[in-house]
């Protein structure tokens, strides 16, 4: 079973304390379907503009992508670009060009409208909803937001979290959109909004996820060598729900071991610049970097 | 087996978003001691003034606390005021007063030098290595230290550090000590100044442990109520050499045990301010709290 993930698909310019590239492929829809890509077949809906290269369209396609829902349309590719000081946790933006995606009105193909499976990527939860809306039964409904969507589009928002299963967002996020300081408090009042499952990201701090009444604590991979974050939370929900639609199984104990497995894929991604330390691995690695997870945390009982 | 402790005891006067004390017992050598009496005897070297509250001493008395090497002298006691806001992982420092710890020339009783496990509080690195000298035969010394003796006495510090075999400091002080933003590199450069383990403390985020080659992560007990952050730190510290001293076992798999138990009693140090949340524990609590960060951090393996 697959699954249909909405976002954007941008061409990014990045630079940080170990490097810079420019235009290179880069938004949430492309990281979460690149990163669900080694664990489950992935219906992307999306828009770019008629710059936007055939490379890029090529790369999605070796990782058996499927693209019949990303429109190209007259105009310009969104483009983001900012950089990271060597507190790598902190992204400053320095440039926003919504470009095609400001009139993006999500149609989905008659084909994806079966899928049971749902991703909402960061982007206007109203988009979200209508998204969502064209889903025939969905059985899994994730989403990710941000602040800027928590101060201008809260009611909006509100709307669309009624209809999602878990939330993935972070700290910050989580504070603000439950106006309250405290993590544990903010997380139980989430959860009456409607998700029944919030993952919290802390970058390398690692995931908290509040299940009904069970907490969950996987660390970050430490590591040596960080050249760029971007993407990282959206790879990171890309192999938690790729490890979730391959097994189909939601219940506590598998949704620890998809957060690992998503772990894992962030871990991979910000080893490099762009897609790089995600394109081409194979699940021999993937495995091997969860049985370090695995160690990194483990301890006996008393 | 017992621990020596050196440190500072002192009356904290501080405020947060949930209260505020004046005057309460604090100092490093007096949670550390607090903190590791649920495991192991403690013996304290520190020094009080003449104002020092008797009840504070009979407080102490009552977790068998070694304090025959507790001077009481002339002049005010050691005094600390500060303040924390709703981001209770950074404390406002508002006055110190050293008071008697000026001109504190910690000597050993007799009987405390044939002390095998030795915990060197954060205290002036001169002082940590004049009273390590005092001690015979130590088999196991951990040391703590902070950003003033980091910009102020490197070279005194870094002699002391070749003392040590395990280190306790945050993740700030661990980036600023190696000189080097990432902290898998400064553990490894810190790990080369003598210590055989590094212990970074991350505050609500948890402990990441570098020992030899082997990372080990720790959550922290995600906690409803956190009224007064003060003293975490050297809870911690007393938990885990505590529980290191009551099995003398200092193998890889018994520090990661024994992290998890310093991380159990610096959650409830801060459930309560002062000394308030580990001044009457039972050992059923702890056990029960162990358990929690077991469950709080279990996923199976593939």
């Amino acid at each position: 079973m697959g699954i249909l993930v909405v976002g954007s698909v941008a061409l990014d310019t990045v630079k940080t304390p170990f490097g810079k590239v420019d235009e290179a492929l880069g938004g949430s829809a492309t990281y979460f379907s690149t990163g669900a890509s080694y664990f489950t077949d992935v219906r992307v809906v999306a828009v770019v503009g008629q710059d936007f290269p055939e490379k890029h369209i090529n790369f999605l396609k070796t990782k058996r992508v499927d693209l019949s829902g990303l429109s190209r349309v007259p105009g310009k590719t969104f483009r983001w670009e900012g950089f990271y000081d060597f507190d790598l946790n902190k992204a400053n933006t320095l440039r926003t060009e919504l470009n095609v995606f400001e009139t993006f009105k999500p149609e989905l193909p008659e084909q994806y409208r079966d899928s049971e499976i749902v991703f909402l990527a960061n982007i206007d939860p109203e988009l979200q909803k209508s998204v969502l809306g064209q889903v025939r039964n969905p059985r899994l409904v994730a989403a990710d937001t941000m602040n800027f969507w928590i101060e201008s589009k809260k009611p909006e928002l509100l709307e669309t979290l009624k209809l999602v299963d878990i939330l993935t967002i972070n700290d910050a996020e989580t504070r603000e959109l439950a106006g309250e300081p405290n993590l544990v408090k903010a997380a139980r009042k989430i959860l009456s909004m409607g998700p029944k499952t919030l993952i919290v990201k802390r970058g390398e701090y690692g995931v908290l996820m509040f299940n009904g009444g069970s907490i969950f604590s996987a660390p970050a991979y430490p590591l040596e060598a960080v050249f760029d974050p971007t993407g990282a939370g959206d790879t990171f929900a890309g192999g938690f729900m790729g490890y979730v639609a391959s097994t189909m199984d939601w219940s506590d104990g598998n949704l620890r071991k998809a957060l690992v497995m998503g772990s894992c894929m962030a871990s991979f991604a910000v080893e490099d610049f762009s897609l790089g330390g995600i394109s081409s691995l194979d699940y021999k690695e993937i495995e091997t970097r969860f049985r370090e997870f695995k160690k990194l945390s483990h301890f006996e009982d008393l």
